[in-house]
């Protein structure tokens, strides 16, 4: 499950944005209709084209504006946010078009239902943006396995937490640090708060969410900037539970499951583990 | 749980919508720096604006775009897609600017993690991209209700595909019908395949998601579209267990779980079952 994309791929890759930003050009100016637009045929860019161009981003610049983002509009918003703003500093057009708002449903696991975490959902957005598909699946699975491993929040964001070096500084004491083992917001605040004594709706809980909303976002743009550097490896392994689970599971008569599901069989099928071990 | 939209909020909001844009017309200016926008003061259509504005869909060309769309990008972006692209055509920029396959990610559950399905998470964003924040979580809430007590593919896209009234038509049978129970796209294929027989890699496990995309598209529309007429009702009820859970677990030292959730706990945590009933 390795993956590399070279330099040189990446300069093909970027030569093919720069074409594809001057044929969407034409396509806008033909597509769009009103009068106003008839009146100027030349539009001052073209935005409707993909992928939109990257430029290497700081990630503890990032961090720090995906902690703030978040209380401005939660961990989806905050995630997609920082790295929307950040790009729309360095490059303007087409991301200071980009209504980053339209991820506040991110928060909550979406809609506060618990889903998939907010700032993965935020950052895996962001990633998409700027990445081609072919690229974009495999960077945007590795930080979903990278985030059920982690401890959240990271070190860092309690160093920064405690030497008030974030641009907002509610709290400045160390957080308890969790491992999630999954993606989902529901098992990732749950297991947070049930070790650490704080409630879900504790303003302790908050602060840990936006920590961990500037450590996904530093950690995906990491990830952005080693796969235009051509460095970026792709390594995330799945739970022991998952190949063994799917040998029997992925076929007709024992039930058939998704067999490209990554996440940790046993944390919601307990009920197996005498059964596999 | 009940919430209503009154006409006059929305006419409201409408207004707030339009003034919005105004302002974002010179924000917009004030922040772009590059020479080629120093050339124009004034840029043609400000859309860094939010809400982007709306205008009464049909949740039947909805439902077919959406299902098309599967087949070019999967479930995530065809419903973000949809809905996007019909407001491009009825309403032109910004709307021809959104580079919707950076929704491509969401397919199978988000990067093919098996997480929130992707076509809720497209329909979400576009939601979102329409409503302003304090009624989109209400809305796209109430849209992950419903999924969970649906029966996917729905009637009416069984009856199209059998009609050869889709816009692409790869497969005419009917499909049998799931209720996933969850907005989770694992929990939602596993089932399906399952109780089908079919394994998650058939065509016919596609042909199910482009059907599924294409109702929670419509769906999400049909909620939209009430939404601005003023008679939109969220009154989506949790399974029996969230309450019965949470009145034990969402207090400290019996652990905490974030009290907005609304899966069904019991299909996770099999092992409560006869604790509860």
């Amino acid at each position: 499950m390795k993956s590399r994309v070279s330099r040189k791929a990446f300069l093909a890759g970027a030569t093919k944005t720069i074409v594809a930003a001057s044929v969407g050009a034409v396509s806008a100016n033909a597509l769009a209709g009103d009068d106003q637009t008839r009146q100027m045929p030349i539009m001052p860019k073209a935005v409707q084209s993909y992928t939109w161009p990257y430029t290497r981003l700081d990630p503890e610049d990032i961090r720090a504006r995906a902690h703030k983002a978040y209380y401005d509009g939660g961990c989806g918003y905050g995630a997609f946010n920082a790295v929307v703003s950040a790009l729309a500093e360095k490059i303007g057009e087409p991301f200071t078009m980009m209504p980053t708002q339209m991820m506040y449903f991110g928060g909550g696991g979406g809609a506060g239902w618990g889903t998939l975490c907010g700032a993965l959902n935020g950052a895996g957005l962001a990633i998409d943006l700027v990445v081609d598909r072919a690229n974009s699946t495999a960077i945007i699975g590795e930080l979903f396995g990278w985030y059920t491993k982690a401890s959240f929040p990271s070190d860092i964001s309690n160093d920064r937490a405690i030497r008030h070096t974030f641009l907002v500084n509610r709290y400045d004491k160390t957080l308890l640090q969790t491992i999630a083992g999954s993606p989902l917001c529901h098992t990732s605040v749950s297991k947070w708060c049930t070790e650490s004594g704080f409630r879900a709706t504790a303003a302790e809980r908050s602060e840990r969410c936006a920590r961990l909303t500037g450590d996904v976002s530093a950690k995906a743009v990491e990830m952005v900037n080693d796969y235009f550097s051509g460095t970026f490896r792709a390594g995330f392994v799945p739970a022991r539970a998952v190949p063994s689970c799917l040998g029997c599971h992925d076929t007709a008569g024992i039930g058939n499951v998704n067999p490209t599901v990554k996440m940790d069989c046993q944390q919601c099928h307990h009920e197996h583990w005498d059964h596999l071990y």
